[in-house]
């Protein structure tokens, strides 16, 4: 029998609270038979989303009391200082005490990190956490980091990042020897700043399955597994692709509905047009992890609806069964031995 | 009457060569009649993508020969040392020595940006020079800079790429009071690492209309017309663009070719997906300016075709209608004022 896996689940935060994502969560528990669910916040609201659930589902759910919610626009240590009990925090705490495997949290990605970070700790021989997610590419996706964590990295703090995508990629989804690389303004070996140059140095002799510097086009053909770089570059490139995709998604719905012929031609087009949809969906990528903390955290983004949200929660219900942390700390020992 | 507006263009360089850039660079000189044009490089392959042009065409057209082409793998200090006679430096000589007033090419963007910088210099007072180009957005395009001259950019070269900047969209493109902003990651003032956040302190008080940071998918919405970052971020973010446009572009074909019926709804779909191909086809784009030097350089893609490249001819005439280099230098003295 294998251990409980008890997912601690923010529901109060992110623009819509307990409404979405009590059933999201519960739609993530239905289609997995390990898990339980520990929904944290304000237990009317909770009680009343769970209205009519299945009693063999609510039997694996219980309601952790919160009486505060953490602002999206809080600063970080205020939400630390004053926020002990908020969703967000329960759901941490549950994590650093060792009921929970994991937390999920669509609140503010600052403070969220601020508060793992100061609850959790990191992992022994990790310097920063950095945040991981799977992005589209050709033939399936490519994971990246760090999107947002940081403001900056240093070479050896590019090298982690890398040996834990490198983890991840292996131990959550499943591929055999990851091809990592590095994020630059050029493939050859002397482009980029100091920092990629050294920490391209560092990744030639790190044991990891490492291809080189691939440009911006590369994240989207599927030629690295993972794509490793600063906190600031992935951000910028993270926000840059939703603002395209964006834009070009736009541009689709306004051609196609710009006259009463177009609008017929949409109507033919709409098998094509929904599957385009699909596979681009940004729901399906929803749920970006913390990683490099003692504990597993996944941040799913504040405007999810169910069926993004239900993902962010499957997120943490993987790594969790895959218990990503201590994969990270075996690998840090493998790779010093 | 105006000066005579002689555009230099190395018609050897990028994939093609003279049988796509001759075509495109008369097909920017007819649609306008200011320009002459000196077309640089191997005299025979010129003059037979000349042959049957009408005479009032030719007329605008001298040839200056060049015996060498600059590789597109070259690096950029052999290409100074060893390309004397290049296509690519005879188009720079000649801005150098005053007869053009640009020169256009598709040649490797660092052995362009070292040879130029070496052959014209800087203009006083602007420390780096920095690739500017046009985005599609909402509405229209936003300018971006720098996209990758450097690695690197402190915040004084941050202010330095929002002047220059605006001097573009207000002098080339007609905007009055261009609304520029600096990419980062969050909008609020304490966001960011140490060279966004001084560069911010130093716009507040430039003298230009600043809006603050934006975070990546601004440069889509149209919020700014200028969008300043390092060249490493801004080299990122374009590729990221490029690979993302062509993943959505490639799954669009996909999806519209897999079955009969889906092929028959493209063609009912035909005129709104060559609607929105044509809104954002990037050779609309394609055109580059190396803002800061002394003198017009324009770096178009190397894979240009004769649309794309045609579009680069014609950014280089436009800065050099508009004169860009002195009205840089006259904004700094208007700045130091």
């Amino acid at each position: 029998v294998a251990a409980p896996l008890l997912i601690a689940v923010d529901v109060m935060s992110g623009d819509h609270g307990p409404r979405v994502c009590v059933p999201a969560a519960l739609a993530a528990l239905s289609s997995d038979p390990r898990p339980t669910l520990a929904l944290c916040g304000e237990p009317a609201h909770i009680e009343a989303a769970l209205a009519g659930v299945a009693a063999a589902l609510r039997a694996r759910v219980r309601i952790v009391p919160a009486s505060q919610v953490v602002a999206m626009d809080e600063p970080p240590r205020e939400a630390i200082r004053r926020k002990k009990d908020s969703s967000m925090r329960r759901a941490i705490d549950l994590v650093a005490a060792g009921e929970a495997a994991a937390c999920v949290s669509a609140g503010n990605t600052g403070a969220l990190m601020a508060m793992a970070h100061f609850v959790l700790g990191m992992i022994a021989g990790i310097e920063r956490p950095a945040i991981l997610s799977a992005i589209p590419a050709e033939g399936g996706h490519t994971l990246m980091l760090d999107l947002g964590a940081n403001n900056d990295a240093s070479a050896e703090q590019l090298r982690q990042f890398a040996l834990m995508g490198s983890v991840v990629a292996r131990d959550v989804h499943g591929i055999q020897r990851p091809r990592i690389a590095v994020l630059n303004i050029g493939e050859e070996d002397i482009k980029g700043h100091a920092r990629v140059q050294d920490a391209h140095r560092l990744l030639l002799a790190a044991g990891l399955n490492y291809l080189g510097f691939i440009e911006g086009d590369g994240i989207f053909t599927g030629v690295a597994d993972v794509v490793v770089t600063d906190g600031f570059t992935g951000n910028v490139a993270l926000k840059t692709m939703e603002g395209l995709a964006r834009m070009i998604g736009g541009a689709l719905r306004d051609e196609f509905t710009r006259t009463p012929l177009r609008r017929l031609a949409a109507l033919a087009a709409l098998p094509a047009l929904g599957a385009l949809k699909a596979r681009l969906d940004p729901r399906r990528y929803n749920g970006a992890s913390m990683v490099g903390l003692a504990g597993i955290v996944v941040k799913s983004h504040g405007g999810a609806d169910e069926t993004a949200f239900a993902n962010a929660v499957r997120t943490g219900i993987v790594e969790a069964a895959q218990g990503v942390p201590a994969r990270i700390r075996a690998q840090l020992v493998a790779q010093a031995a």
